[in-house]
């Protein structure tokens, strides 16, 4: 039976890739992902076979894998951070249908979230939500409804594709909804290309993170009711008493 | 200056670690955890020296941590999954406040979330909400709340810490809390053991999942109104058309 590995390979740095991911990128044939992924990982496994397609071509990506397969190959078809966090895990699933005689296993990673809240400190350690500020195939009022929603339930919230050249002031729409029911003092965080050349991160108050421009590589994290800036880092506590 | 790794392991097996974590773990001096989690990690760095505190003795358990760094020694204090996601790494940079000469540096790793839905299939494609049932240090009205509102903005959900001896009837009472807003048809489905022998997943809709017993080593995922069970994977679309 032929197999294909769906492999997250986390923030960016080959370090920060699972030791799992790494074995199953070694043991393929083909590599197929959107070209800037397959540019990160390129170096380390340069015997191998590249195969890759632009943005927005998902769907053509998803079956170029399965036709490799279908030939005989191992593939891996990479993601950045997790693939089953905003990836092609789901795609390849579905797509799968049409090929039941190939084996599609999922290997997760490190996403963004997580890699990103190491950076910015802890701001993760209690409950929280993620949400995609892209309504490319989500309505906008869906978006909406759960960034009221979270923060009326006093979620952490933890942004991705917080801003694009079309969408330039999302962020701050979405910070206004927000302020709906989180205080304007709550402590948030950013963090632009996680594990990259360039990493930065940045923690300021809700109001401010609603004056900031941010670019497509930064992850947006707003604390909740408890979430502290201890030194300079964004720390949520998890309520123990020391 | 003394430095404190604060890594998270991953969810069990070896292969599932990081690269980045394995390196801090082999380059420091001492190996700081719960018995459970130094019990899965001790094989692979039998010459390190390892400390362990039993449960519900985290703040011992980070204070070891602390003073044994202070002692110019370097200190992996290790978590299962991710360091930030219900982890240490929040506590350890509260009580690091009292040691402003040691450095801590969280290296992230893959959640329980994030491993689980890669057995699963593809759960978490879509935003979604992460919620401990422990009401240990969080209220059980802050949870209710917590369940309410991600419900009704139709955000995937996934449950940590479903249950427990003192708490054998909270999963029951959280799907009915969530059947307020989701059909009882939605798509769910648990793991248990991810990435440690015993390994096991099912599929099944959140009524079945209300009559379900599972036990404290569960992750329990409750889809939104767009996930399928494909062929006994449970996978939430992103929307791509294909």
């Amino acid at each position: 039976m032929s197999k294909i590995y769906v492999v997250g390979i986390g923030p960016g740095e080959y370090e920060q890739m699972t030791m799992r991911a790494a074995n199953a990128l070694k043991s393929c044939d083909v590599i197929v992902g959107y070209t800037v992924y397959v540019d990160l990982v390129k170096e380390h496994f340069a015997e191998k076979e590249f195969l890759t397609t632009p943005m927005r071509k998902e769907v053509d990506r998803c079956e170029l894998a399965f036709e490799e397969a279908a030939k005989g190959k191992t593939v891996a078809m990479i993601c950045s951070g997790d693939a089953g966090v905003y990836g092609m895990s789901g795609l390849m699933l579905e797509i799968g249908q049409r090929y039941p005689q190939i084996e599609v296993e999922v290997i997760p990673g490190v996403t963004a979230a997580t890699g990103g809240a190491a950076v910015l400190g802890a701001p993760l350690i209690h409950d929280f939500a993620l949400i995609s500020l892209s309504d490319l195939m989500t309505p906008w009022e869906k978006i909406e409804k759960r960034l009221l929603c979270a923060s009326e339930a006093d979620f952490v919230i933890c942004l991705y594709n917080p801003s694009s050249k079309k969408r330039h002031d999302y962020l701050q729409k979405a910070c206004d909804l927000m302020m709906q029911h989180k205080s304007p003092d709550t402590v948030c965080g950013t963090v632009q290309s996680i594990g990259r050349e360039g990493e930065h991160m940045e923690v300021m108050t809700l109001k401010e993170l609603r004056e900031k421009q941010v670019d497509m590589f930064t992850t947006v994290f707003i604390g909740n009711s408890q979430t502290k800036n201890i030194g300079g880092r964004m720390v949520t506590p998890r309520g123990y008493q020391y």
